[in-house]
């Protein structure tokens, strides 16, 4: 019977409140298949920090380090800066343990309503390989003459080929198992150093994928597409940046920031991955009892896929699924609902 | 009588189209308001550096600067990099003649309908003032070990204080005019260099503007609620790159890149300012005559307003909203109209 190590690291706002209400669901749906989780519960985060001054143990990363697996709810807390509650938390372990390949699928599920005129369920289908641990998010950077009139801040963005193209490999790799139209997002007529080198980097990858149909869209640009005819996308690779802002912008065309999952997955085991729903610690609606926990629940099945426990996976997709189709079911608030994160997940037990 | 000199630099693709069929219409709506305007044409652009090997002559930011303002179609070719184009010809302008102020209004026309479910003419009306001289747009940067296993590209975004300031304070002083709501997208969370910079000038500048209600939203979230709630937004500020990805998804939002007008505008009266269609040279379309003139008529709305001709801006910004208010009169393809930018431009002349 396999057996997984996960860390549960549930965090701030409203990531307690669907991890805690999901875990039992996500225990009995892999338990159904013979498969048994273990896991064990990490309270890092704000309120963490709060006590101690840092977001996580210093020896936090050696103990993730011996799981199968990270399962995160959300980081982020109205009384401390973003700055310092995501560089303390989220974005150490993505870089730490080289979670290059940030995979966040949008898809328009049946039962749902597009806010784009003229979408249906089933029209939208398209999946966002972003990088992870570099780029735009690079930590270079700094400011001088601090408060004076010629004071200056510099960001500096840092792309190595060898991170770039194992994103755009990765990608590549996803078109081949899916339509096999791979769009790639730059912004080379702006950002001559970073960007040409992306798109010659992409030149270069996509010799070893003849089959695949490649598309260059600048960013500007695919912000707009993803509204004008998101359903020609299959594969979307973007830097970290880019591929922030366009996973966001697929999350809202499909219908809700409660129901967009995502993966931050180092592929060959040497590190865990970390699976955590888009949506944040959302601190307008926290202690209410109205998080949607369909994003959590989506996450766990691609934590699973990519434990090729396919059953558990599939089982839980599909539950969603059924549930999203059914008129009469629960649905939270972002949903159009007035049902609260309990009373979703017992109908979602139902459907297992 | 009022005389201004504008030189015009129609530039590549549908540029010259939409150009040379709005300027007849421009002049006379100017000579209805006792304005006379002179042009001066400049035929840089792409055809030109493939003549030349450069985009524009050495001196050509000598002979812009005598102007009053420019007027520009598009810049961009199919046969040349962006990098090249870009960089060679509008790039240069914006940062030469310190065009600080991007600004680009977003209105849901009559007459026109938004891709966004539920919402009507008249709901969305927002302006994006975006900086337009440096951020990520800054030429710094470089690679190193090319082509080797190794090789790095470094983009570095550049902030001042005194550029964030300026900018910053342009929307304030926007926002006061307007409903008195200002919306400030940063991406603190990640780029904790630049953007908590932002933050603070921001912060700093706030307090000159007591009245202005002030509300910061991260990039990727502010993309999402330009889709779920654009009604809401008054006055955006951003940097470069910000600005441009969320100009974009205004002009999408508004029902066609081909409505989108933009000032690239330095207060001050120092340097002239310079005026275009947001669209972009559009090579799929170019020749066959069908471009949208819209943006270019606006846009030059745009230039008289920035000109303190307000009964000339007046003018040619209500033809072109009779003309989308009116059913029967003609469109050009992208918006579901099957008439050319001539008859467009005629029927606009008969509303004057
Ligand atoms: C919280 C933030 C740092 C994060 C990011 O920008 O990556 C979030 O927006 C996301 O998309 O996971
Ligand atoms: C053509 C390009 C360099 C330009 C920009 O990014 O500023 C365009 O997208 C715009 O918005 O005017």
């Amino acid at each position: 019977m396999a057996s997984h190590n996960i860390a549960v690291v549930p965090g701030d706002g409203i990531g307690p409140e669907v991890v805690d209400a999901a875990l039992p669901l996500v225990e009995g749906a892999a338990a159904d298949s013979g498969v048994t989780v273990e896991t064990t519960r990490f309270d890092w985060g704000t309120e963490y920090y709060l006590d101690h001054g840092e977001m996580m143990p210093d020896d936090a990363l050696d103990r993730l380090a011996e799981f199968d697996a990270i399962f995160l709810g959300a980081v982020g807390h109205p009384d401390v800066p973003d700055h310092v509650t995501l560089h303390g938390l989220l974005l150490p372990i993505r870089k730490g343990f080289d979670q290059y390949v940030c995979k966040r699928p949008n898809v328009l599920f049946e039962g749902i309503e597009s806010p784009l005129r003229g979408y249906e369920p089933g029209d939208i289908d398209f999946v966002v390989y972003r990088e992870n641990t570099e780029g735009e998010y690079a930590d270079v950077g700094g400011r001088e003459h601090r408060g004076l009139a010629h004071e200056t801040a510099v960001q500096s963005a840092v792309f190595t080929r060898r991170g770039t193209e194992r994103i755009v490999r990765a990608a590549f790799e996803a078109a081949t198992r899916r339509e096999g139209h791979l769009t790639s997002i730059t912004k080379s007529n702006a950002q001559a150093h970073s960007m040409v080198f992306w798109d010659e980097v992409v030149a270069d990858v996509s010799e070893e994928f003849p089959s695949v149909d490649v598309e260059r869209l600048l960013v500007d640009a695919a912000a707009m597409d993803l509204i004008r005819r998101p359903h020609e996308f299959d594969v979307v690779v973007a830097s970290n940046l880019f591929g922030d802002v366009l996973t966001d912008i697929g999350a809202q065309i499909t219908g809700s920031m409660g129901l967009a999952p995502s993966g931050n997955v180092h592929p060959g085991g040497e590190y865990p991955s970390m699976f955590e729903p888009v949506h944040g610690s959302a601190p307008d609606i926290v202690g209410e009892g109205v998080a949607n926990p369909l994003a959590t629940v989506l996450s766990w099945s691609l934590l699973f896929e990519d434990l090729e426990e396919q059953r558990v996976a599939a089982d839980l997709w599909q539950a969603v699924v059924d549930q999203l189709g059914d008129d009469s079911a629960p649905r939270t608030p972002d949903l159009g609902g007035d049902a609260g994160t309990e009373q979703v997940v017992a109908d979602l037990q139902s459907r297992l």
